[in-house]
C-alpha cells in the first residue's frame, strides 16, 4: 500500500504574512511524529484561470490512515489550523491514500540491467 | 533544488468514466521520459464542504521546469488535455517548485549517528 496524504491548497488573505504561516506548518510537521514528509510550493506563474486565485500548496504525507488521523487530533495540530482559518481567503483540503503509478527509477546510467 | 512539480485538483462531470482518464493519465506519464514520477489518489471520506466538491489530485514530479515545458508541449500531453478538458466539471492546476520542508528521514533504528 502507498502513503496517505494530505493536501491543502491555499490563497491567503491579502494583509498576512505567508512566511510565518508556512514557518508554524513546518514547525507543526516537525514536531508530530507520523507527519512522515512535508512539502510546499507557490505558484507564481500559472495563469489566474489555471489556478482559480490559489497560490499555495501543502502536501503531508503519512505511512497510514491511523498516523493522519493521529496528526489531526495532536493539540499541535488543532491549535495551528484555529490560527489557519483566519488566515486563509479560501482553502481546499484533500485526503486519500496515493496511488503511486510512476514510481522514481533509477536513472539509466546506474540501473542494473534487467536479469534475463 | 528541488523538483518542479505539475498538481491537478479536479471534479469530473458526472457521465465520465474516471478510470478511463486515469488509465491516459498513466500512460502519458509512462511515455514521457521527463516525467519523473506520477501519483495520484481519490477522496472519498472527507468533508465536502473541505474539499469543495473536488475529489481527485493528481502530482506529476519533474527534475526541472525545463523537464516540464517539454511536457507541457509534448504531442501526447497536448491530445491528452484537449480530452481532459472536455471531462472535468471544475480543475485546478498548480505549478511550482518544491520545498521539502520535512524530508523523509530513515528510522531510527537505521540512522548513522551523527558525528559530533
Amino acid at each position: 500500500m502507498g502513503e496517505f496524504k494530505h493536501l491543502v491548497v491555499a490563497k491567503f488573505k491579502d494583509e498576512v504574512v505567508v512566511e510565518d504561516i508556512i514557518k508554524g506548518m513546518q514547525d507543526l510537521a516537525s514536531e508530530i511524529d507520523t507527519v512522515k514528509s512535508f512539502e510546499w510550493g507557490q505558484d507564481l506563474e500559472s495563469h489566474e484561470m489555471l489556478r482559480q486565485g490559489f497560490t499555495h500548496s501543502f502536501l503531508m504525507a503519512f505511512n497510514t490512515k491511523e498516523d493522519y488521523t493521529t496528526f489531526l487530533a495532536h493539540p499541535k495540530h488543532v491549535e495551528f489550523s484555529a490560527t489557519f482559518s483566519t488566515v486563509i481567503e479560501k482553502v481546499i483540503l484533500l485526503d486519500f491514500p496515493t496511488v503511486l503509478a510512476k514510481p522514481i527509477k533509477p536513472s539509466s546510467e546506474t540501473a542494473e540491467p534487467t536479469a534475463a
